[in-house]
């Protein structure tokens, strides 16, 4: 006889790159969800999402969709998830847990949390993985394996929700770290958030060169500028959000990264190359870091 | 029978991950070369290079390594090459082709040019092609499979050689592209030097956010800032000198970066999202330049 699942009802507010990742996480492993409810803003988006497989059912009505949820996950950019958060907190039964999937943290706890009615219990999430690619037919199951996900519980909640949404997670591949929201919001603002914004301006500094030579850059981009338009091609919306609503940790860290651009703008002009090969010999070890901790 | 090969004899001068990608290259398809020697600078290195079997003889004496060449290429960092054409440039036989594989090509030819006698005709090249990984055995025969060469000719000179390096390179897998110098400059200090320079800022500041953080940004690199550890980990020797010696456009382009990562900065503080979104849409749209120009 089947094991009774890890939730009866799992509903996914939004059914993008990361909810039909969940999505399909979930398929793969029945003891996840007993059914997915996804909601979309579309009449178009559920007709893909049903075609493809990946829910149960799929509307876009919110209320509906979280109607006979035990387990709700807003999986919007993080600007839509106040209006959410809004809509379905009238229609969760006791006992519901809601998490989210947001890059951001604090603002979100922000947004949500007051929306919720008591007897519901919030965990805030974010698993720490993507690509360029956006949309539900962009998912797949393999997305979260090996990576983490970070949760932000609030202080003096229940252990038991935070137990079970943490499972949800290692049961789709990753592994789990709880931290404290503000500490979340700056380690990802310069991990995640300046590497990005960083990579849209060069992007944008490249095609302002004038169409003649647009070509060119786009040629010749094996020499490093490619990996920069694989990031810039991160969806508009999502990332939109993400800046304006984690403006002071990401200020903060341009500034950081300005300060040291400077330096070695003067070590260039000045022609220092020993501290110039200092740097980027110290940089090159990093990498092992990041080889040694698997998330090369 | 077999054909006469493209060259009688080939010299390497440098055989790092280019030099010796070179090599793999020539022994896969012997049209190219009936020989090849390797210069390297140490004894090891000399050892490595015959244990891989990738040249028939290594020296670590530049000018016993060209004495029998036909065709030499320096494959040094550009500010080691004004020294190795000083000490190659009187052991040229009438009829050698010079070229090279220099990141930078105004100041590469302004150091080789002069070093070389008459008769001896030069060609200056560039394969836009690499990894984070250096050294002999960091090399592999595909490395410029689909990739561009750029060959910065110098102005009169024979249409002979150059036509003959760039059939080297052709079949070493590489297109090949014919440009000025100092737009081929202007070209990479926007594709691949600005992109390794802000990667190696950017690392540098993450690092220096202390001990108790760096195993964090570690662990959760995958929201973007991977990439930027690869590109990071690059020769520290090489860079260091590509810098130096394309001072002017990696500045010029840096100030411009610099200008618009202000205006990108300032859209963040007053929250003007739909600016942001209006650039993040207009760079997702370049990824499709890279991915239709194949170099994605």
């Amino acid at each position: 006889m089947p094991r009774k699942p890890l939730f009866r009802c799992v509903s996914l507010i939004g059914i993008g790159l990361i909810g039909s990742s969940m999505a399909r996480a979930m398929r793969r492993d029945p003891s996840i969800a007993g059914r997915i409810v996804a909601a979309a803003r579309t009449d178009k988006t559920c007709a893909t999402v049903l075609r493809l497989g990946i829910a149960d059912a799929a509307t876009t009505d919110v209320v509906a969709a979280v109607k006979d949820a035990d387990m709700v996950f807003i999986c919007t950019p993080v600007g839509a998830c106040a209006e959410v958060a809004r809509a379905i907190g009238p229609a969760l039964a006791p006992g519901t847990i809601v998490s989210d999937v947001g890059s951001v943290k604090q603002s979100v706890i922000r947004d949500i949390a007051r929306h919720l009615p008591e007897g519901v219990a919030f965990v805030p999430g974010h698993p720490i993985a993507g690509t360029e690619h956006s949309g539900p037919e962009a998912g797949f199951a393999e997305l979260f394996q090996g990576r983490w996900t970070i949760l932000t519980p609030l202080p003096g909640s229940d252990r038991g929700p935070v137990d079970k949404v943490a499972e949800f997670w290692r049961r789709c591949g990753s592994q789990v770290e709880v931290m404290d929201p503000a500490h979340h919001d700056m380690i990802l603002a310069i991990t995640s958030h300046l590497p990005h914004l960083i990579s849209y301006t060069i992007v944008g500094t490249a095609t302002d060169l004038g169409d003649d030579l647009k070509a060119e850059v786009f040629k010749f981009a094996a020499g490093g500028f490619r990996d920069f338009t694989r990031i810039a091609a991160s969806d508009p919306v999502m990332w939109r959000d993400v800046f304006l609503n984690n403006r002071q940790a990401v200020l903060e860290m341009l500034q950081r990264f300005l300060e040291d651009l400077s330096q070695l703008q003067r070590w260039i002009r000045r022609g220092e190359g020993d501290k110039l090969e200092a740097l980027f010999t110290r940089t090159r070890a990093i990498r092992r870091g990041v080889i040694e901790a698997k998330q090369a």
